[in-house]
């Protein structure tokens, strides 16, 4: 198996992602293929004491930024790494591709390059909260700001099968994200969607409320791009404020701050255990209060 | 200016209640009319140190339930603390009402006494997120699944004279919830709200995303009632996520546990400093974690 690595997404590329896949095959003995200006790579494997040679390095002579409109920037830059480790995929050289890049510009190349399976309507975004040990898939989380009730039915089978096979997950637990639990609860589009998800194929187990993104009630929970966005953006604005707050009370007194020194390891080992199995912009979000709060 | 006080409403009632009541003439000089059973109301008036005839009692004989359905326990229960407290603000002798009870129920009834404001199609339900000092604004979180722009529009308006009026806001900043910040993001709906907003006489600040209800972006955050219901109930359930997740590590080890004594101090000077002010489920929420966890 070989995974397509986008070298030039995120912050501190190449660099960081190089160092990922070192590590990746190191501890994993997982191969990728990196994907971004092949001089670029070549120097960082360098400069991290790995031999180029070693490595499958794919050309792309341009990169897609974190600001670009992702539906332009995809048809325009051909040549960017996004595109070209799409292409990978396309022709069956790579299982897979991983970017921490422009999430819009890896979906609009996906869908231009790859197409959607048949039947489903439209892409959606999906994130890991990190609240189980195997986590819970929440989509859509973004693709989608208007939708319509078969699209989230779609959603719901996606989801269903991606936590099966990916995340490992027997008989997974799908729910609709709502505003009660009962059954007649909701807008007219969650009411819908719940008679819906009765006969799709899934193991349907009816309504949980925002709180239960971060409970142990659903292993899937399905539900618009737009309340998913902004579930995933309250969770990190949370996380801000009660670091914040935390921080602000920890640091008030001379014996406060001594305690908080002897607490930084064990703050970290929170983040180590909750990163294990989980990578999402929840918990991105987490972390990053964490780490600059406490680091 | 007196406040009708349900006395009956929320976990504790009446005791909490009356010795909240207690609190409110002693430190700030609040009058509050007590509703509920008479003779409940006096013994526990009593049982604080307090002269029953030193207080205005108003008798009700019924009180409606957390989990009843509102509206139909407030057409059948008239004789309710929250129907005969409403009464109260309707002829002029309260000049407001204060339940921490079945908040549908006081919607409900609310609605049937006093009626609406012209001009206003729905009611909107508030809630306070304690970010800035002052708190921020956020409505609807929940009385209406599926909205009108115009509704909308009337939130923002409501919203921007409560930010003034009771929160002391001097032209306070609305913002839209969105799903982006650019003035074209956003569903169709938010599109169309986003529009309208920029002449609807308030001080229209553009779109925020949802972390921004815990930034200090704007006072009055403009949301409908399924997306807020949302946002509100996933803070309540990303505050719970850390605290367990940071009282495993914290309680991990011996040290662990002495410094964790220490900072319980710390922690509620966090709440007590967060609580001055600003009072809302998501507080309720943080507080309550915190409280469960530390205290």
């Amino acid at each position: 198996v070989l995974i397509a690595l986008d070298a030039m997404g995120g912050d501190h590329a190449p660099s960081e992602i190089v160092a990922g896949a070192i590590l990746a095959r190191k501890e994993r003995g997982v191969e990728s293929a990196l994907v971004g200006p092949a001089s670029l790579i070549e120097k960082e494997l360098a400069r991290h004491g790995e031999t180029p040679a070693d490595w499958q390095i794919i050309h792309a002579a341009s990169a897609i930024g974190m600001d670009e409109h992702p539906a332009q920037a995809v048809r325009t830059k051909r040549d960017s790494s996004i595109n070209v480790a799409m292409e990978l995929v396309k022709r069956g050289v790579a299982s897979a591709f991983v970017s921490a890049g422009n999430t819009g510009a890896v979906m609009a190349s996906a869908l231009m390059t790859l197409g959607r399976i048949p039947g489903i309507e439209r892409p959606a975004l999906g994130t890991i909260a990190p609240y189980t040990e195997r986590g819970i898939l929440v989509l859509d989380v973004g693709a989608n700001a208007d939708v319509k009730p078969s699209y989230m039915v779609q959603f719901a089978q996606m989801g269903s099968i991606y936590a099966e096979r990916v995340m490992g997950i027997r008989n997974p637990r799908v729910a609709l994200l709502n505003i009660g639990s009962e059954d007649t609860k909701g807008s007219e589009l969650a009411q819908d969607v719940f008679k819906r998800l009765s006969h799709a194929g899934v193991n349907f187990v009816g309504n949980v409320e925002g709180g239960d993104v971060h409970r142990d009630r659903a292993d899937v929970i399905v539900t618009d791009g737009f309340t998913g966005n902004v579930a995933v953006k309250v969770t990190e604005g949370t996380a801000d404020f009660i670091f914040r707050e935390l921080r602000k009370s920890l640091t008030s007194k001379l014996h406060y701050k001594l305690a908080a020194l002897v607490h930084a390891r064990a703050i970290k080992n929170t983040l180590l255990r909750a990163n294990d199995g989980a990578q999402s912009g929840m918990l991105d979000s987490i972390r990053g209060a964490l780490g600059r709060k406490t680091g």
